[in-house]
């Protein structure tokens, strides 16, 4: 049995989105997966009451009085707010009674919330958010995304192994090509940490590390390797080009049904943007952590919920956390270059 | 007269589509403008034969031995090839011969031998790459778009006082707004230096500055104040976002051929298509030197090329020069906060 603990009342639209995808989850997910509704009862109960199809006995409600909002102060309220259901959801995780941790609700309290409460595997030094990011292909996985804004090369060379540790284990990719983002591909280029931990990756021979890549390579693919699976960079940086992207993505949206409506709805068309569509990847998996969090966009949908859920399952069933455990002890016990 | 400087043989393409886009702009200019082609004379006459409608009295050709290549490096190159077309066509704005340059070669060697044989206005302590990126409107202008890795946040401050008289004097916009590129809105968001330039920026009221910006108001104006007219980043970002956005749209095309090949070609869509056209604004001003430079991608096309030469006739008819340095006097006369 697999059980996610969903924050039911986390997003923008809790917990009617939050309800909606996991009763759809559990209509795509096969028996033996349990969603846990993490939140004030009545609300969830009044929103169950709209799927009278879903099978109660894979639904288990979990009170919780209050609830940590977005514009909080991540560290504060996750210490003053016991009660919540994000301190409570993660906690039923730390207490062995959950298996994973979904949320829609503030980020930072996410990642503070998970660091404390689960903590991180021996020889993490940072937690990452990582992000799919959709291209032509297959998507490539961007971190850190925004956890952390200025990070050293020990973190970023961390980065690197846990991104192609989840590249494996949840996408099936044997051996991720791992590039740095940078602004060139010459091995001077680049700030002091760039430098550095371009140096660290290539004394990495376990690491599939193809090199310093640009702009645009991340979901174009122009570097002589073609497209690479993991792109590594800091906080800054990622969180950055993660929001330009979404705002690149909406912009052609608007440009298209500004001088072409007509096409907008083509089945053509909405092939193009489905190619391009977050809400297909449902949320961005927090890793480094004793454990699976993965973290939703406010405005999450259902069905950006309902795939998040998904992810949260499929990193549960290919023990994504145990393997990043046993890879960073494996490291802790090596030399330092 | 103005007299524009061309390096004919700068670009991938050199010397047919310099020539052929220095044609197209005499074509398009009034009279009083003359074009300078810096090159090997016989390849350049070779291809102005093949326009014989050119008014050859506004077309001058000065002879270059030299050529400096794409992976040279840039502050060596230019001290070894002071016969290179890109020396000598620097050397005439220099010698008051000529009033501008536009070059498609080494990017690096641009910036290096502007800043060298133009000299930066007192005050100025970087020379910045300005970039103009296509928006559903009005494009906004990004810097810097990869000249300095790491800036300083005085330097970031200055980036946003050229960009402003840019705005101001070659696209018409009186009172440009400025954003700091950030993960957030709020003010203890970013590295030390976006902390500390943003409340330099706070601190100048002469500046229409709104604050820090993310990543997705850059060309979709998310924030409360819509789009902003400038966008300040250190190089490192904005030359990542810059390739970046460049990538997005050419895989938005590839998609739409993938999957609506018989949209592509309708006029509907080359409208949209046409908004996200780089090569509409030609190239990037090298903003802080004395004098005016553009910087071309070397794969510009003709059109790009005659863009570019519309884009310096512009800055040189504005006094953008001239008023840039009586900006940065005026700041140097000043006590500073």
């Amino acid at each position: 049995m697999i059980r996610i603990a969903l924050d039911a009342m986390g997003g923008d639209h809790a917990p009617q989105a939050e309800v909606e995808g996991a009763v759809r989850a559990l209509a795509e997910l096969p028996p033996g997966f349990v969603v846990q509704l993490v939140g004030r009862r009545e609300a969830i109960e009044t929103e169950l009451a709209r799927h009278p199809g879903v099978d109660r006995s894979r639904v288990e409600v979990h009170h919780a009085d209050d609830v940590i909002g977005m514009e909080e102060k991540p560290l504060q309220a996750v210490r003053k707010k016991p009660n919540s259901s994000l301190v409570l959801g993660l906690g039923l995780q730390k207490a062995g009674s959950s298996d994973a941790f979904v949320s829609a609700g503030n980020t930072g309290a996410v990642l503070v919330g998970s660091t404390l409460l689960l903590g991180l595997h021996p020889g993490v030094e940072r937690a990452t958010v990582a992000t799919l990011l959709p291209t032509a292909e297959a998507p490539v996985l961007l971190l850190d995304a925004g956890a952390t804004v200025d990070c050293s090369a020990r973190e970023l060379l961390g980065f690197a192994w846990l991104g192609t540790i989840y590249m494996q284990d949840v996408l099936g990719r044997p051996h991720p090509k791992v590039g740095l983002l940078n602004v060139g591909e010459e091995d001077e280029k680049g700030n002091a940490a760039a430098k550095e931990v371009h140096q660290l990756l290539r004394q990495t021979p376990a690491l599939n590390y193809v090199g310093n890549i640009e702009g645009r390579d991340i979901v174009a693919g122009h570097h002589t390797v073609g497209m690479v699976d993991v792109v590594v960079c800091d906080g800054f940086v990622g969180n950055i080009v993660l929001k330009f992207y979404e705002s690149v993505a909406r912009l052609i949206v608007s440009l298209v049904r500004k001088e072409a409506p007509a096409l907008l709805a083509t089945p053509e068309m909405r092939r193009v943007f489905r190619h391009i569509d977050y809400a297909e990847y449902g949320g961005a998996p927090l890793l480094g952590v004793n454990g699976v969090s993965i973290i939703c966009h406010g405005s999450s949908s259902a069905s950006a919920l309902k795939n998040a859920i998904r992810m949260a399952t499929q990193a549960v069933a290919h023990e994504l956390s145990a393997h990043i455990g046993a890879q960073f002890a494996r490291r802790e016990a090596e030399p330092r270059p």
